[in-house]
């Protein structure tokens, strides 16, 4: 894939996978196996999903904020990575981090490396801004 | 610049600039204007800083912890951006966001684009896991 080719195929990722929670779509963007090398503070943090993995990771991650909303800032790739900076909205609708639903609308924002081999991901690098994250689901 | 001759300048500006504290290094590698796009929890968040501005932050920045160091993990660069997933670890010797110096060796991770025109640095979008590095700072 060229760099725009793996941008065009990360955004096409988060808009089906993440934004409509689309399980059947994950087929189409992930490997056998689904590395979460590095994502402080997400439960897999360290885990090896296969794809059954990964769509567990998905409904689970998305219940509490049904309608989230990943919006790309801006993407760089070269050599089957692609770097991509978010921002990320969403409802509080169920329990997250043991915090009951509050219904605010949430945003965070984070930055992404997805690793791509033979037109597929097999893994991520993250880092979110969940402090800010919690601020808001914990405000009084 | 080429994406490895990119990548390179910005290995350069983490040794020299942050890692060492050299603050004449800075010139070589900041355009007259930098700009802190997106820091949540950086005191400069949001600021446009000329290169007194930028070395008032560095010399504030490294005070907390003047033993400080980044290390790569992986950097992609494309069209004027780099971006690079980072470790961090400094011992904390002076005060921090209200909090008295611990000395305790902290480590932190993070993700940087950084941002290059002229061969140059302009700015940078930035996300680092603070809420780790507050419980390191602050566990019993």
């Amino acid at each position: 894939m060229t760099p725009d080719e793996m941008k065009s195929f990360v955004a096409g990722f988060l808009e089906e996978v993440w934004n409509r929670g689309d399980l059947a779509a994950a087929d189409r963007y992930l490997a056998p196996e689904y590395v979460i090398r590095h994502d402080p503070g997400d439960p897999w943090d360290g885990a090896t999903l296969d794809r059954d993995g990964f769509r567990d990771r998905l409904i689970k991650s998305r219940a509490p904020f049904p309608d989230q909303r990943f919006s790309i800032v801006d993407a760089v790739a070269e050599d089957g990575r692609v770097a991509v900076a978010w921002r990320w909205s969403g409802s509080h609708q169920g329990e997250v981090a043991g915090i009951p639903p509050t219904g605010r609308t949430i945003s965070m924002s984070g930055i992404t490396f997805y690793y791509i081999v033979n037109g597929r991901l097999t893994g991520h690098w993250q880092e979110v801004d969940r402090l800010g994250m919690f601020r808001q689901l914990t405000a009084g």
